[in-house]
């Protein structure tokens, strides 16, 4: 691995992106929850994930957003931001303009309208012009929930030794997927990440370090607290944690989605409101389901 | 159903894209080829669908491309356009702005990024904004293959009764789906348009009298001529066009996808020319295999 | 095409299996329901298909039921038993028994368990074996719905070339498909049937002639003219017909399924009964909802 | 839990089925095995499981299996036999069969035949009735690759809790669907077994402690080994092992299957032989994969 590569050891919390009741990114609300996160343990922050309702945003918002996370997080947070397109042209640009706002590596998604067409070539080839094109270090974005691609072990390690792609969250929860992706000649130093609090315990135990998760929104003192529960060799504890959470992170990943996500943040003292239009808001009894959860997991 | 309704009658091909060897847009060849296509039959053009590889454009591409179509187009051509984006407010911008540059309809994907989260009721609230916002009609494009989500034919009575949403381009080929919404309360002058030449002629038989498919790009005198044939009751002469046509549409719609399409046009007499990255340019092999299938089809 | 081969023209009614209270094949009222279709112009008969409950049934019961068919059909009809079991061997010896308990023609599934394994070489194997092997003519039962396997154009089109193999049950319902095989170098004297009312009049019209389908249960006479009108070349009528049908058959095919066939069975002048554990009787909620749609269609 | 219950603590090999030239099951070579895996630190046999081909075995030989099995195993080995078949009243015979055969539980593939029709209560239904039937205990068998249904957290909860169902073999490899059904109110006695060798070493972190796999029929030492020393506090060592074995095992029961998993049989010292049509045997170039990846896995 060469000079551009850096470990993520830690919790990134893939930020939402909070709206005015008018439509507009809010930023106040935005920064506001990135200086309450930062006291909570995160290693860093994912701009323009999917749980920021990027496909939603103006490229000027995200560049916004990027610069405004990198002004506000604390020293030594990571600043990774979503810059994936579908076209390589775009995601090159886009890549590079987020640099200059401030993140320090992108985490590029895979591709996926013409889903038949990205195979293993397409996908290598892509990754590898916005690598070789790019100023900052880049991740892969493998989400086959919402891309309905998945990349393959082989291409995965072909492009694990380009020197400017560091690393791979990995969103599938699979941990027999992330087995795979490790058996399969990765670059030792390529940072794979899991992607889902719904194997973090489990992705812990196979030897994972890094993770990006939707539930570190709502709950990031408790997603680092199972890596250092288990980093202290409290298994017991960190399982019982990650038990305790996982229906929660169910909750506000699965069928409700980022509106749950957003209505749990705003439950337990961050900003998340309502989401984008055509994400409709939660129903009063969805709301419900959300409120029986987070009591359930003690939340509340 | 309300006066912006009109019906439409014939086959639109959703036009390819050209582009120069840099990767710009090639905005001669796109002119050269609408010139063409207008001595053919076509009764207009779909600019800006995912044959024309819209995922990879710029807004101000997008626009002029709508543009060159309603100055070249031959007087009656319809001329319709992509305009669907994941948010509703862009879509909506982009339907206006699409109509200043000319478009007559526009034709809204269903936004599908948050597939899980896209039900009946957060689609039908997506189409009645943008119809309600719209200047000119608009039709749904529901095309499940790229995005992965299905619009129910309940959803589909709801909107069909919008009075500005005036037709749906179904692509899944799935004649059963097709009676599936006939039978389900859709608006009698609803355009029902099939969605790809898999299923033209049984599309016709069942009364469906519009098309807007990707075969049309390089064969749209064939498309055309199985409709009248059809109705002019030689339906032994078009289902065997219809049936000869059927492995071309296979492999420009099929696992070589725009691609192929595209090259099937250089073949044909159109300007196809390379697809835009992450897109791969079609192997020797490939190529092949297309001269094979045309040949077959007896078209070179 | 051999001597074995005859052509099949018309609609055969998968028949359902009684069962008694008691969880025993009702046999008399298997014959009834014989007897009452004699009159109503089907061609013959399926026993032993996906909606006779075949995979619950025991192999005397199986044969007994084909005696029983075999004996009561009226003078013409078609015997057809479904033999298809998993193992190549168990379904050569069932087939042989079910020849001599007076099938004249057998319909063998896809082998699936193993359904990885089951691509065009195990496929073109196994239907090899058992059409060498059989006493009688066979044809290849394709129900992906069931089974998750679908057989390919190419193996179809091999397959189809054997003396003792004489037709094709799809039952994808998927028009496009049903062309894929014809395009494909099926024999031109195969048998290509149509395995569901969701796609008769679509597949009359692009040539096809012969149908098994549950919806024949309830509503022969009707299958029996749609297919009638369409030789008459009342399109319309014969269209229009199949539309009044259509939620009918999705109803008893789809979700609620063989229950809810059997049901329409009862209430349409058949014995149906209750289905064989593990399916469950509908509900009373479920009953509504068939009764809705078979005053709907003026069934009832 | 009731009197029936008792744990599960090990790895059953879900033991292969020999066949002689002549495509009768090997007798000799089954007791073969049984006796070479009584030394080997499993802690018993599932007799009839997926891996055993049992799809495509007569009811004789099925019950001499187990007989063998029970009478050659070594004391205290469990005697699993898998007895689920697509009838209530057909499972419940051959249980009943099974456990006078020697079988001390059963294992209960869910029926799938009718996919769309096995919701919850269908399914909660038929277990309930097999097992209040069943003189032996019985376990789940929830293996969706194979059955395309899925056994859902909620209604295993409701299973667990009948004192004559004792476990689950799961054999997904999905660890966030393990932990699923732990987190919906699983009775703590309840035996959650993994079904597959990809997610063990991951299972065992979760606390998982019993296993049912494919792999344990060439391997067994080694998967017995991988919880051996994670119960010993060896963590890297069991990662390390599995880690080693995870090819060997995607290999066997991946694309293709239970023909390499008999060929891995014989190359290790034991009898595995042809698979049963219409399973065919590995081609030369598929014998030659199988072999290099045994070589990877330092097994050859």
């Amino acid at each position: 691995m060469a000079n551009n590569y850096f470990p993520i050891h830690g919790v990134l919390p893939p930020v939402v992106t909070p709206f005015t009741p008018e439509g507009k990114v809010d930023l106040d609300a935005f920064v506001s929850n990135i200086e309450k996160w930062n006291d909570t343990g995160v290693c860093g922050y994912l701009v323009l994930g999917s749980n920021g309702e990027t496909p939603y945003l103006e490229e000027e918002d995200k560049l916004e957003l990027i610069r405004l996370a990198a002004q506000h997080a604390a020293p030594g947070k990571i600043i990774m931001a979503g810059t994936g397109l579908e076209s390589t042209q775009a995601t090159i640009r886009l890549t590079e303009k987020a640099a200059q706002a401030g993140a320090q590596c992108a985490l590029v998604l895979t591709p996926n309208y013409y889903g038949d067409q990205m195979g293993d070539r397409a996908q290598i080839d892509f990754f590898t012009r916005v690598a070789d094109a790019s100023p900052i270090p880049i991740l892969i974005y493998n989400v086959t929930k919402f891309t309905h691609v998945n990349l393959s072990p082989a291409a995965a390690s072909v492009l694990s030794k380009h020197p400017n792609i560091i690393g791979m969250k990995d969103s599938s929860g699979n941990i027999a997927q992330l087995i795979s992706f490790m058996t399969h000649g990765l670059d030792p130093e390529f940072n794979l990440l899991v992607g889902t609090a719904s194997a973090w315990y489990p992705a812990l135990a196979i030897g994972i370090q890094g993770a990006v998760m939707a539930l570190a929104n709502c709950c990031p003192r408790e997603c680092v607290q199972v890596q250092q529960l288990f980093e202290e060799g409290k298994w017991q504890e960190s399982l019982a944690l990650y038990k305790r959470m996982f229906p929660v992170n169910a909750c506000v990943t699965g069928k409700l989605g980022v509106p749950a996500l957003k209505y749990a943040c705003d439950r337990l003292g961050y900003q998340g409101g309502a989401p984008c239009s055509p994400l409709l808001p939660l129903t009063p009894d969805e709301q419900q389901q959300v409120e029986g959860i987070l009591k359930n997991a003690q939340l509340v």
